[in-house]
């Protein structure tokens, strides 16, 4: 699918101001893209069909990922994070998007997983420091994202995990795998 | 066995401090105990093995959690959360104790785990608490857990999430699990 078509595809799907963020999130993948040499083509369509299942019924999006591969596990955590995989398994089957890097940063641009690589990576973080988003610590995560996308990913994911302790939130074990491979990496 | 055996055990095992630790995690479960009416026999018991393998190597724990019905995937997480498992599997196998009660409570007291009943939650609880603890939040504990045990349980299993990442170390999946169970507690 092109990114003409994607951006087509999310702007029919999407309310206003979640477009805005998504066009947020597609401009700050394709400069991280660039910035480390990665294919812009897959970056970009990842960014763009990130959020296409945000807004979804919680019914719909239950019966679509006990349709797709994906762990029936996840539908015991928090449905904020299901969006992910939903977005994921409608763009295999629906829109026929078979590269798996592209539909890996998709799934798993909520919760994160432990095998996330740059390319998912990359959408993770653009995702929370598009020029949209403000927050304690964006600029910290905006700055690092240039210089190191692993210690960008620990910063962001620990950031992510206080706040979800503070709000008194269900933590994805995706998250927590992923946090702990992050630590193993900077110890190794 | 006898509260007075198993303190001999440990006197013997553990160096003072650690000693001290143990006699005031008793004094603290038992006090607990009492008021909720719980099993003071295997609570007590519990409490004064709960750190019988603190201290030794890592290789022994290694093989002996190997060894133990324990899931393997202990063995990536943090040493610092063997000892429990190590103490539980040598209590059962070494001294004869088979009240599963007292070896989870024993096996769990440092991860947590999502099936943690009352007694497991009492030494827990007890080994923060203890007159010997002071950190930011004891006393915030100490109370809680004398008026509802799962509330207790959820502040002093967000304060130890808390550490961890400030600290950056790893955290086991069992104390995430407890941390979602206690908020679903919480929130049905």
């Amino acid at each position: 699918m092109k990114h003409e078509e994607a951006i087509e595809l999310v702007k029919k799907k999407l309310p206003e101001r979640r477009f805005q963020h998504t066009m947020g999130v597609y401009e700050a993948a394709l400069a991280l893209s660039e910035h480390y040499g990665e294919n812009c083509k897959k970056v970009g369509l990842a960014a763009i069909l990130h959020d296409y299942a945000k807004g979804m019924d919680q019914e719909s999006m239950m019966l679509l990922i006990q349709a797709s591969k994906y762990p029936n596990k996840i539908l015991k955590w928090n449905p904020v994070v299901w969006h992910g995989f939903v977005a994921a398994y409608l763009m295999k089957e629906k829109y026929k998007i078979n590269d798996q890097d592209v539909l890996d940063a998709i799934a798993y641009h909520t919760t994160g997983h432990k095998s996330m690589n740059d390319l998912a990576k990359i959408v993770y973080l653009a995702d929370m420091t598009e020029k949209g988003r403000d927050f304690p610590g964006v600029e910290d995560i905006r700055k690092l994202s240039f210089e190191n996308l692993d210690e960008a990913m620990l910063f962001a994911v620990k950031i992510t995990l206080q706040h979800l302790l503070e709000d008194e939130e269900t933590i994805a074990p995706y998250t927590i795998g992923l946090y702990n491979a992050l630590l193993n990496l900077k110890k190794d």
